[in-house]
């Protein structure tokens, strides 16, 4: 009997990313094209896409995002890829899914300041979007749950697997070099891997930020004991996934710091009370740097226009 | 010998387009890329694509664009699409080529607001487009000469061949109804093909808007006469496209026109002396509509990611 090759995956909390696999793929393409559709928004000109951006590492690279009439976001807008990995969303959790929270920013009026309504209403005029409804969910009049629901399908395919770490911990040595496997044990030793572990490398829990020391910032989020008014709670964040994290800069909830140096540095005082030396910093810089993984390969979805009982949108208008 | 096949083209002063050659392909590649990428502007949000929006009609389906800031811009977003037949760039024509189009948006102030100098620095300090620059274009400094080239390039492939009526002018009869066939000989024989023709169904001559009578507007653009100085040339703008026009809404240099109808009226009256019956209307609309063409699938750029040396953008940066 041949000996069974098996790919082995190295014992580590962190888990390689699968490639997704899409199960429901007119579900999937219609929430692609619900993704970087205007029409969401009041103005007609924000998508999903226009703070989560898929071409670049699905966040803006802003300290904070720009919403309607440039408003200045409150706290740094996370990446979708690989969110479906997060035990909940945003960065207090105060979404348990990722199609809860597709439904929160079209209604921010800080974000893309639309309504619910407004959307069914635009999508319902829209033939073409009718038919696709029609062909996903069987429905004749589209609802705000299929729409949130169609584009939470679409997010869950943006994972990025193949990262050089995920290959190393599937048996290819070559993958990472011995200075950034030093950073991973590093980075493994010295406890990070306690809150940033799993596929996504974080989103696995709610931690303090600032446990031996304070985080200073003028940003006023104080993540989940805004939610529940618990004072235990202030300054407690979902953990943030590392996968990409070399192009989901800037950095923390606030965006407020602009290189992994600093970043790193920063973790380790006040998360594990350790000051890291130049050079450990630097072999965790590099390790973290091999968690970049493979973008998918989308084609730009092609949109319908408009009908004339479409709504129009109104960038400029007061309230 | 067997005769020959000859896919005749019917005699009119509207040409069929072509499916692009694509002669230069790292070229265009480089320029879909710099097309979508935001960080060609100040705020780090806007790019190309966020006015002329592919996706979508090649336009942002506005008024007027939303530009740094939330500014209202002064004039209607034309069409990317079939933009390579234009006899001259913008409203007024003030650009001679796409080219120098391109690196106008970019340093406006009420638009990308930014500045050649801040693009081919951001640009330089991210080595995957120094590396395709080098290959599309052999330099080791990338420049705004290339860059507004490669744009240039990429906007030149966005035509959109093999509409209705391309096939019906290309032999196919059925291609178009009778109704359509009527609105489109009443288009002609009424005078309107006079200036839309060509390939993009206008985009080859300057006119003066309001022969037969003033156009009503709240728009202040008076066209080339703004350029110009030149009295006699006050409200002579370039023709735009008829092409895909039923996509391209709201209508005309000030945005203010939601309908095809409504266009067609106004355009009789003004243009044509023209009163047209409610039938006529509905025929020539009919025939816009088989305007419509196939709009290029592409697959979506993936943006190389910003350095440390990158230039941050500034959203909320006063001045």
């Amino acid at each position: 009997m041949a000996p069974v090759v098996a790919t082995a995956v190295k014992d580590s909390l962190i888990k390689p990313i699968d490639a997704p696999e899409i199960k429901e793929p007119a579900k999937v393409e219609l929430g692609k094209k619900l993704w970087f559709d205007t029409r969401l928004s009041k103005s007609g000109a924000l998508s999903c896409n226009s703070c989560h951006n898929v071409m670049t590492s699905g966040t803006d690279n802003l300290t904070s995002s720009i919403g309607h009439g440039w408003a200045e976001g409150p706290i740094n807008s996370p990446t979708v890829y690989n969110a479906v990995f997060n035990i909940k969303q945003f960065w207090d959790g105060r979404a348990d899914t990722l199609k809860a929270q597709a439904g929160g920013p079209i209604e921010n009026p800080m974000e893309m300041a639309s309504t619910h309504e407004h959307v069914v209403t635009v999508l319902n005029s829209i033939p073409e979007y009718q038919a696709e409804f029609k062909k996903a969910y069987n429905v004749d009049e589209v609802t705000i749950d299929q729409v949130t629901d169609a584009i939470a399908l679409f997010e869950e395919t943006l994972v990025t697997p193949n990262s050089r770490f995920d290959k190393w911990l599937r048996g290819d040595e070559t993958a990472i070099n011995d200075e950034e496997k030093k950073g991973y044990e590093l980075f493994n030793s010295v406890g990070c891997t306690a809150c940033h572990n799993g596929p996504a490398v974080g989103g696995t829990s709610f931690q303090k930020f600032g446990v031996y020391g304070k985080y200073m910032t003028k940003n006023g989020a104080i993540g989940v004991g805004g939610l529940t008014k618990n004072k235990d709670e202030e300054m407690v964040f979902k953990v943030p996934t590392l996968r990409n994290i070399e192009m989901t800069y800037p950095y923390f909830h606030d965006g407020a710091v602009n290189t992994l140096s600093e970043a790193v540095d920063i973790m380790g005082e006040i998360q594990l009370d350790k000051k890291f030396t130049p050079e450990e910093n630097a072999q965790i810089v590099a390790f973290l740097r091999t968690l970049t993984g493979e973008r998918p390969k989308l084609e730009m979805p092609l949109l319908p226009n408009s009908t004339e009982k479409t709504p129009r949108p109104a960038p400029f208008k007061k309230k």
